[in-house]
């Protein structure tokens, strides 16, 4: 599902995705970027129950962007791409292109912070760090 | 908004809510009529925060049904037309009907049921049972 | 992913998915039930694109009952049980259930009509109609 | 609901719009953005179907970004608001920020492009321009 760099998610786009222009509707790619960054860190050996009853680690969206170049439509099979591109002590920066096939869709970015319970910045697990720093690609 | 044994809720449909056959995603029904049996809560005294809060009461939905007349289109402007049907110790049945002007679009039932945070069934609040007995209605 | 009666289609839960209730929100079931179908109809040799273009049938529903026995929740990993249950000229009935491992969570049916582009009832396409009566369980 | 240079759209959140972690769901937005929008257009005399329909425009979401600042929760009323920054032969730069009464919870820009049914770059409607060049704040 992944290389050593980039992590693969795929999906199939249902008509909940779209909208009566006949294309996926514009939020829904962060539907879909969310699906792929869960995914991507249970790989990792931080699935989300984990992260919060082991750890006490909830992760919170601070800023998203996307550029659409292409639609989705009805019936594709999606795979979105994400690279962890920006590591802190508690913020993960990432890279998500959505394709359909060999055609870029949509070009996002997220960083996301680490909180504890309390809504307060709290480090990244060790464990969780070393993982990610072993696939961080800053080029 | 509403007579006494009738609430109307009113919302616009957005692209958010159609899907790529150019109308309302059947799903999105089931929004529309939790926003108006939200409100007509609202207006019986009986906001969500109120009820979790001092009366520590959550209301979940048991079952739904929806019959689809016809569809939704972007742009329209929406009537939820919401009636106490039946009134349990601690059941709210309602039929929920949505309209685009005159034109019957959906008809809808639901049954909700009154629960602590815990779970485990709850009588409803004296002043909205009386409240809603003063708006049944059972034809 | 399905045997001769009944059809399993596997989801995972996220975020998107869940409510401020910490489940996941009512009407979501009703996007879950119709990936199943989706996919059930996919497997059966009618895929939506297909139908659409090759038949110039869609398939639209006429109604929808959920019963809520359990809630779902964040991570749960859930299988959606459809077999179709009543077949007409232009009508296919289904029951589709929601399961997280063993335990029932919702018990559905749905009713769809297969119409043409100009909203008129169509036959259901020969093909898709032997499939689907080999597969019945009219129990 | 707006003054010369700002546009105010009032919503509420509802459960739909909210997630296990008990805020609103950092696509929804997205959602929120794109009624206000809607809505400033029509104030401005270009509501969607007239758009489609009078002037063969179709407005298309070219990129989005959204810093989040702090959480919206279940029954807030929220205020976006939203000025044209930016116009071109065929695009629309907004700046579009969500409030709960004084507090920033959201900053957003949006860049939208005007196409034609066929998907070509269409110069905006010029009493479109006319009005916005009217509201434009370049600060």
């Amino acid at each position: 599902m992944s290389n050593l760099k980039q992590f693969w998610h795929h999906l199939r786009v249902y008509y909940e995705d779209t909208d009566a222009g006949g294309v996926v509707y514009y939020a829904r790619y962060l539907n879909f970027m969310e699906r792929a960054r869960t995914e991507m860190l249970r790989e990792c050996g931080a699935d989300i129950l984990s992260c919060q009853q082991q750890h006490g680690v909830f992760f919170v969206v601070k800023n998203v962007s996307v550029n659409y170049v292409a639609p989705a439509r009805l019936d594709d099979n999606l795979t979105i791409a994400t690279t962890v591109t920006k590591l802190g002590a508690a913020t993960i920066g990432m890279s998500q292109n959505v394709f359909c096939g060999p055609r870029l869709l949509t070009e996002g970015t997220v960083d996301l912070v680490s909180l504890n319970a309390a809504g307060q910045v709290l480090r990244l697990p060790d464990q969780l760090r070393h993982k990610l720093n072993s696939i961080i690609n800053t080029q």
